[in-house]
Formats: structure tokens, sequence, C-alpha cells
């Protein structure tokens, strides 16, 4: 098996160089600090963290270690996502020690996989027997979907096929296992990941025969009679998991996904990861084999999901139980679950979707869950993670009332269920694979990260180099260079959140109306080495309101500068954060940020305090009261990705205006 | 064992006539169909009601019936509430049918009454050497303290003392059991309840030995080594319920208020209704024993509930896990538990602190209870119960939103777990006994309810009639009949939410300064035959501001008039209750209900609307955007009692002030 990208429209990591200073900052982080502790982490050697445990299962799988499996039935994916992460980060920082590290980890992970090509410690230490015997609960074509990309990754970074050709044989044996023809098991995963990965793996080595096992995946997911139930009975109704019942994931096929066919589901539903997972390889079918059915279903479950259950940070799931969607315009600041994970996989899921059109609904959505949700996943010192991202946190009332006992007030060291550090490794690591989007005809420019890139258009080699102050500063510089004029068409988004861009084309404006489309400026021509794009998006501080349907933000507004969301915090504004009111016109002060917040923008402006220095002499209730003193406050609003990192506090995103 | 009733300061509620016509429809419906029902629903004759089984078991458990016991392990206490409440109906209402009915009810409790006094059906058919061996989590000391409540009534009601000699029967065997001698156990109930029906047993007897047990109960409770621990290892770490993990009742030791001695405990804990369970109890024992430092804990604590921990609508228990309290000033209102059995041990509690003193702050709340949360839990047709009620409600994400799971939208023909109906049964049937303190000098008035009561003050017979229109109407006139003048005081509460309160004496204005001791009027002379007191209670439409620390509260108000908190519904004002806003200076208008609210005022007044009737067109979130287009609109306030009584729809108790 070798390495033979086709139809890839993302441009390959060692063309894009970030250079920018706020994204240098977390690479630089990735580097130094979130992938080692990581791998520390892996291997039990973090004091005070949950164990991890899911290096020394590949030990035991491998037979080189006695010991007992321990974790999930999924801590395989852990060190694929760390592999993955490594994969993306060799590309630009060459490292032996961390190379060697990951071929040994590739070495003992390939001693894991059996003849046959299975590869899966849970199953092979515990019952292999029961191996592919319960798909709607036990992950192994999840793990085997995060094996894949990581296979992929480290192919690409390294040039080393030993992991790819491991994957390839696992990807091999489980198109063999699973299909329509008698002797293979008609099924499908319970948690999605394979789909998005065997596209991948498809890209990677143009064997049709893994998009075809992705299509078998989706088109038999959800129809009847439903393999769910079907494997249930044949494994005697044995059950994985217990936390909602007996068998709760076989019977509630909604939490999955897999309640309807993928061709008739028209709401974001169940499980959030699951769901945005499922579709960021439906969309990536749906665009290599030019499936239009597939893509309007993508389209239609994009809009309800972004327009109807997504919260103001780019993150999803509105409820802890199933960790899943709750139900249009249901969004609750304070029970959120809004899984780290989930808006990660929003951004695949948008990254695909930009791929079948630029189209900034998509750009606009992958660039607020990246500077708000996956952003505040993790500490700013890169070692403490969040898996649940509220909106609204009263830490005193966290540790008494039950309904929060998902939500934690500060960052974690790890998790028993681990899934969402590395995922963020491995996301800010390939972070230049989401900038742009490669087409024949030209380039999209998603993301306004100042990078240096090098896409092959027409046959040419065309470098941009992109600049700018983002997300502080509004504007963005792009120069080209090209060894010859080159006629293509620079596409740019323009963010739903900027009421006036501006471009200049070489120092002269341009009137954009007539050239946008879909939300992205087309400029097709022929271009010059040496031409300048000055695009400009004020960043007023702008004041955001929820539609009128989202009970939760009823005379509620939030604050957002450029793509980031603002919140205010314990530390700079005191506690009760509700009875903080922000005035309908009350100007606001940018704030350049010190100590913690260095480099970054801070905000303010006088709002008002209801006054409560008497309020635990006075009543619970009162009646026909004066109306409530009020005291003049400053308000200073923090970017909320950085929330939390100065201990626990009260936060809202969300401020009663008064 | 005969009935010596001593210290006894509820009037006996064949001295009370309820006389106005709110609570005689409330009389007729318990009387004609809500005992009636229940008895169905105890025979498993409902259709479409949850399976009761309750009197099948002590059938089964008399071994006069085959089968096999069904339901909870408290399943008892459903028969002994509904034979209270029978009782209590006996008193005013005779009735041959309904009392040989409860005689032969009698008659199989008795039958499954052990040779040495132990009762109860669960054990007996299900495990009777297991008996006395899980006092955390299997209720036998709960279901024998409502038999006990049960016997006290019957013998008050009928006179027959067949269910009293019973009962007198399983408490001696209680006291052989429990105690702090060799061979006793050294226990007390997980969940609460023996101790307030020992003192009533004690009250009704006056046999110190109830007093004693109670007193050994409460003092017990608590103490280390911990009697939950050592009665689990002893019974081989064996645990009835396992719903938040293993044995949790037993290591929650919080839950069932046993974490600290009573002596120690400062803040309202845990299960709502074992909590007021219990100090009812430790109040009646404060009492009767002249406890001052128990007396001190019952106010403390009274005081961290009402003053920390209750809604306005006189219910407690903001979470669902645990049925608990939370912590103070959490008290949101959707999320809300609010059982309705934790407003009528509320009450029970507030009596037994009235006793204690008339002090309005037990009188004030007890009130807000009845007339909220105890009337909301029943439906006007007497056939439907909430076990929780919540103060806001949205219907749609109840269906999908599992923080919802508890809260019903509307009312159920039964539950599970019965506790609520046949507890607001006896509530409503012996209300008589909540509206007056009988004292050595004088009379308290608690409550404003129509009624004719005969009280023996100073050994001579003080007859009062109180009559007027409350909850409704603002005027209560109390006449008094006495055969000479007799020097003695009354005692007339004036409630809380009036601002203005005035009394004629015979006409004549009373300046009441210098009268008022703890919330109540206290007047005292030598009364004279045909004297009047009338006390006028301005009932404006009042607005009510929640303390400022109450964050679920912020720039809302609730609306209430007289006692009555009123509410939102979307029959009246449409869905999308959050849109609605509420002018601070809007005038409201009385309109006399018809229909289900015929002799109900309904409050009427100008508010406004967010428009949204473009709402599933615009975005989800929207940048800069205009102020909101409002729209005027009629705001109908119902009385929160009879909410949910046209079908699902949305209900708020807190509205936007705008």
């Amino acid at each position: 098996m070798s390495f033979h990208p086709i139809d890839c429209l993302e441009v390959p990591l060692d063309k894009v160089q970030i250079t920018d200073a706020f994204w240098l900052e977390y690479q630089r982080l990735v580097k130094e600090v979130v992938v080692p502790y990581q791998w520390l982490a892996l291997n039990d050697q973090v004091a005070e963290a949950e164990p991890s445990h899911a290096i020394e299962n590949f030990r035991i799988a491998a037979g080189q270690s006695d010991g007992e499996f321990y974790g999930m039935v999924f801590q395989d994916s852990d060190v694929a996502k760390w592999l993955e992460a490594v994969a993306y980060l060799l590309v630009k920082n060459p490292d032996a020690t961390l190379e060697e590290t990951a071929d040994q980890v590739i070495e003992r992970v390939a001693a894991v996989q059996q003849p046959d090509g299975y590869l899966n410690t849970y199953f092979t230490v515990k019952a292999p027997e029961l191996r592919w015997s319960n798909l709607a609960e036990c992950h192994e074509l999840y793990c085997a979907g995060h094996l894949i990309e990581a296979g992929v990754a480290y192919a690409q970074a390294t040039g080393k096929n030993r992991l790819l050709e491991v994957v390839c044989k696992l990807a091999d044996h489980i198109a063999q296992v699973f299909g329509p023809e008698n002797g293979q098991i008609q099924g499908y995963p319970g948690h999605p990941e394979i789909e998005l990965a065997l596209m991948r793996l498809y890209e990677a080595t143009g064997e049709r025969r893994y998009l075809d096992l992705t299509r078998y995946f989706v088109e038999q997911r959800g129809t009847q009679p439903h393999f769910y139930d079907l494997e249930y009975e044949k494994r005697g109704r044995t059950s994985h998991w217990n936390i909602h019942g007996p068998a709760w994931m076989v019977k509630d096929k909604a939490y999955s996904q897999a309640h309807l066919p993928v061709a008739l589901q028209k709401t974001a539903i169940g499980h959030a990861v699951r769901f945005v997972y499922l579709y960021a390889g439906v969309a990536h079918l749906a665009r290599l084999s030019q499936d239009q059915e597939k893509r309007d279903v993508c389209q239609r479950l994009w809009e309800n999901m972004t327009q109807r259950q997504m919260y103001i940070t780019g993150s999803i799931g509105s409820q802890s139980s199933g960790e899943a969607f709750s139900c249009d315009y249901d969004l609750p600041n304070d029970t959120a679950y809004t899984e780290t994970c989930a808006s990660i996989g929003l951004m695949m899921f948008a990254n695909r979707m930009l791929q079948l059109e630029a189209d900034s609904r998509y750009g606009d959505v992958m660039e607020r869950a990246l500077y708000n949700t996956v952003l505040a996943g993790m500490a700013l010192d890169g070692k403490h993670f969040f898996y649940v991202n509220p909106l609204e946190v009263h830490p005193k009332s966290i540790q008494f009332n039950h309904i929060y006992d998902h939500v934690k007030p500060v960052r974690q060291r790890w998790f028993g269920c681990a899934c969402c550090p590395p995922n963020i490794a491995r996301l800010l690591a390939s972070l230049g694979s989401y900038i742009y989007t490669r087409r024949d005809d030209g380039v999209d420019i998603n993301l306004y990260i100042g990078s240096d890139v090098e896409i092959e258009v027409e046959g040419e080699t065309l470098r941009l180099k992109q600049s700018g102050g983002y997300p502080w500063q509004d504007t963005v510089k792009i120069e080209l260079e090209i060894a010859k004029p080159l006629k293509t068409t620079l596409a740019l988004r323009l963010p739903d959140w900027c009421a006036s861009p501006q471009l200049l084309v070489n120092g002269e404006p341009l009137e954009l109306h007539g050239y946008v489309h879909r939300g992205y400026v087309r400029l097709t021509r022929y271009w010059q080495n040496g031409d300048v794009l000055q695009l400009t998006l004020p960043m007023p501080v702008t004041r955001v309101k929820g539609n009128p349907l989202l009970r939760h933000l009823a005379g509620k507004v939030a604050i957002q500068r450029g793509p980031l969301v603002y919140c205010l915090e314990q530390a700079d504004n005191g506690s009760e954060l509700h009875n903080l009111q922000l005035p309908a016109d009350a100007p606001f002060k940018l704030i350049a940020g010190s100590g913690l917040f260095k480099g970054k923008t801070l905000l303010q402006t006088q709002g008002t305090r209801v006054n409560s220095t008497q309020a635990l002499q006075q009543p619970l209730y009162s009646f026909n009261s004066p109306p409530a003193q009020m005291q003049p406050q400053t308000l200073t609003f923090v970017p909320y990705f950085s929330w939390a990192n100065r201990g626990e506090g009260e936060m809202r995103v969300w401020v009663d205006e008064g």
C-alpha cells in the first residue's frame, strides 16, 4: 500500500506554514507542552490525573506485558489521536526523539494486529471471541477509524508507511467482515468515525474499496430490520453500557443517529459527537462520489444544527444525558453539555462542507467553533482540559445541584473518558489544513490565520502570504507569489459578524457588491506576481442577540469582537454576575491584557450592578419593593476561550441588558 | 389503650366547621371524588393509572389472597394515608358505607399484624427474616408512622379504638426493638415520619413512652459510629435501592438528615420530605418535652429553609436528584423538584412551630404552601395529581431535554410512587386543624378560612364564627359567642404580603401598633358575647421580587394577590411566554373567571411581546440588530394552583419585567 493522494482539497500540511503570533503560540504549546504532557498521561505518569492505561493496554494485548485491560472500551482511540497529533507536528518540527517514540508505539500497535488484520486491545485482551458482536455499543469500528486517521497522517508526515499498511490491513479485514453478502455482517458502527477515516484512507491511497465500504456503512445505517436489534438478539441480549438502563444504546437508536436511514434524517439528534463525525464522513462521501442526495441531507442537517441547535460559542449538545442535542431552540446556558470534541467534529464537518462548496455558512461556524469552544477546551498552560463547555457557571451551585454533575468549574488534568484532550492536540496540530480549500480553478481562503501557503493551481505553483493580527486586528493582507501571471479565482470568506468588510486590490478599493457569492468574495482574474489583497474586517465590539425563540436568551445580550465571543468572569467583576447589567448604549474600550492575558484584547464598559450588600439580611421575597438600587460598575469582558484560567469563579456569556 | 388527649393545641376536627365557599368546594371534592377515586386506585380499578396493589398486598400478607407483593417497599403507607383521610371525612360527614369499608380495611390491617406487634406487608410477604435489618433504606418505621397517624385519626373521628389498639401494639413492639439497651437496635428510620406519628400517639394516649421513643430516635440520629454503616455491614452489605449507585442511601447520609446529630444541623439538606417530616416531629417533641435546644434547632433550620431555599409558591426541594434541597439561593424554576408532599410536610412543620409560638413567619409559609403548591398538586377535577410542581414549564423541551425527566406538563392519574395523592387527601380533609391554635390563655388565628369553631379556653367555651371571601376578598369577620364575658387573648396573623392591615373591634378602628408581636395582633381583654372583629387585609395586585442573591430571578417579577401566587399560561397568553414583558408600572384589572375559573379572580394587564412572527426565518444569532420589535399584548394571570387544567401548555410564574 502506498501513498497516492487523490481529489484532496485540503492543502497538505507541509505546504502551509503558520506565521501569526496568536497561532504560533498554540503551535508551540502543542509541541512543547500538550503532546509531551499527553504522552505522560497515556503512560499514567501524571500525578493527580485520572489514569489512562492506554499504552499499557497495547503492551498487554501485544503479549509484552501482563495485566488487565483497563479503561473504556474505546481507550485505544486516545493513543491513535495522540499519534495523529504527533504526525502533524513532525511535518514542520522534525524531532528524532518524538518520531522514535511514535515509531515504537506504532510497532506496538502493529504487534497487537491479529493475522487476519483485526486490531483492538479491548477485545483482544478481554474477549477475543466476542469481536464484532456488539457494534451498537462497543466502538471497535470507532477505534479502527482513529487508527486509520493516524496511519494516513503518519504516512503523509513522515513518508513511513508502516502504520498505513497496518491500518489498510485492518480496513481490508473490515471490508471482508462487513457488507451485503452472505457471511458478512450487515452492520455499521454505533459510534461513527470510520466513515470519515475511510474517506481519508481513500483519498490517501486511491483505493476505491474504502469509499465503497464507507457508502455501505452510511447506506446501511438505520435500515430495517434494525441491525442493533438483530445483533442484540444474536449475542443473547447482553449489554455493555447500562448507564440509562439495560441496552439503552441498542434501544435509543436516535442516540447514534441510527433511528432512520441517513437519507431520511431531518434534524440534528442524539449524541452530538457521533452526529458531526457521521455527517463529516457523509459529506466527504457525497463529494467524492458526486452524490447529490447525500449532499442535500448534509445541508439540511447542517441548517438544522446551526440555525436551531448551536450555541453562540460554536458548541453543540445542549444536554448531558446522552451527551446529546435536545430540540430546536432549547439551549440552556448552565446545564449545556457542549463537548469540546463536538466542536472539533463540527469543524471537521464544516471543512468537508466547505470542500463541497465555498459558502460562508460553513466557514463562519468553523471559525466560531475554533476560536471559542475548541480553544476553551484547553487551559492556556496546555495541561488542563474541559470536556464540557457551559456558557454560564455558578461554582457553588455546581457542588450541590446535580443538574450540574457534568460541569466542572475549572479544567481537569485528564479524564476517565479522555477523548477531548488528544482531540484538541490533533486539531491544533493540523490547523493548517482548515485555512484554505484548494480547487482546480483557485483557492478559497476560509480562515484568516497568518500563514505562507503553496498551492498547485492549474499546474502552477501559487504562493500566498497571509498576514495580519487576527483575531485582534481587523486587517488581513494577502500577497501573491507566482512565477508567471495566472488566471485563477481567489475566494475570501466575509465573516457573518462583520458588517462592512472592505477590500483593496493592489491598493485600489473594490466595490464588493457583484463579487460576493455565498458569503465569499470571488475574484477571478489574471493574477500577477506581487499582487496584494488587503481585506479589512472592521471589528467594533458587537452586541449579539438571540433569536426570539431562544427562551434562555430573553432580555440578554452577548458581546463579540471579531470572531471572539467574550464573557464576564468573577475574577474581574466580582461574584453574582446575574446582578450585572449592560446598558444598551454603553460604549466599550479595548484594553490590552497583561499577565495571563498578555497579547489579548479585553473589553471594558460602564455597566451597573444591583446592590446586594444587604441581601443576606433581606427576605427571600419582597413585596412591592422600590426598584432595585443600582450602582455603577466597570464591566470587564475577557475572551471566552481564555476563561477559567484564574481559578474557580462565576462566568457568563449572556448578560442582562439593563 | 384508650383515647386521652393531652396538651394538644390543635382544635379537634369535630369542633371546627369550615363554612367558606372556596374550601367547601375542596371539602366536597375530597369527599365525593378524591377519596372514592383513591379507593379505586388502591384497588387497581382506575383505567390508565399506574397500578397500586396496596390493598391487595394487605390481603396477601394476611393470608387472604395468593400472589406476590407488588410496589414500593412503602406501599402500605398509601393505604394508611387513605384511612387517615377517611377518618377526617367521617368526623363531619357520617357515611356508613365508607365507614364500613374503612373498618374492613382496618380488619385487614389487623390481620397482617404479627403476634409480637410487627406490621408491614412488604417484609411479611417477601422476607420476614429480614425485618428491621435495613432501616436506612426500607421504610418499615415510615410505614408504621403512617399507620399510627391513621390509628389516632380514626379513633378521634369514630371513637372506634380497633386501629388505635393495633398501632399501639405496633408502637410498643417498636419500643421493645429499638433503644439503647443490649439486645435492642440502636437505630432510627431512614425516612422520618414515625417521630411525628409517635408524638401524635403520645398526645392521643398520654402514654409517655411514645414521647421517650421519639426522643430516642431523634437523639440517636446521626451519631457515631454510624448506625447505617453498622447495619449495612451486619446484613452483609446488601442494598435495596441502587438508583444512584450501590447503597447510596447508606452512604449519602445527608440525604436522610443523618450526616450529623440533629443538634448540630444547620441547613435544610437532603430529601426535602424527609427533612420536613423529621423536623415536624422534632418541633412537636421540643414543645411537649420543653426542650429549648431542640426548639432552637428547629428555628435555625426553619430560617435556613424558608429564607434561603424556598420557592415563592411555598415549595421546597430544588433538584430532582435525591428529591432534595440544593444550596442557599439556588432555586431554578424549570428543573425544580418541589414535591407536593414536601409542601404538605412544610405545613405540618409550620403548624408545630406555630404551636411552639404564634409567629407569623410560620403562618405565612403555611398559608403560602397551602394556597399555592399543595392545591396545585391536585387538578380541579380531584382525579389528577402533580408530584413535581415547577414554576416554569416549556412542554416541548420536557420531551427532549432530560434535565426535565421528572417534570410532567399535565397532572397524572396516579404514580408508581403514589405518596402525593393520598397526602393531599388527608391534608385537605384535616384542614380544620391548621386554622387555629388553642392556648390555655386564648386562641391564635393562623389561617383566614371561613369556619365556626368551638374552643375551650380558661374552662369556658369560646365560639368563633370566622367569615369572609378569602382568598379572593380582603375582609375577614370574626364574631364571638360566649356564655359570659371572658378574659382571654385572640391573636390574629398579619400576613407578610399585606402592607396595611386594618382592624375594627366592634366597629372601632384599632391602631395596630403596640398590639403586634411576632406578626400577630394580640388582643387581650374581657371579651363579650357578640363582639366582632373585622380584619381588612387589602389585596392589591402585588409585585414580588426575588432577593438579589436568587440568580434565577434577576430581572423578573412575580404577581401575587392576597396569598395567591399567579402565573401566565399559554392557554391565555399564547406560546413563548419568555417573550412577554410586564412593564414596571402596568395597572392590573381583576377579572371574574368563568368556566373552570368560575368563582376565581384572574388578573389582567397590558404588557408587551417581543415580535417573533418572523423568528423561524431569522438567524439564530444576530449582530448589532435594532432593538426588538415590541407589540402590545394583554397579559392574563391565573392563580398558580389552578394551572394546567386546560391541557398541555407553557407556564411561568416569574415574568420578565420590561
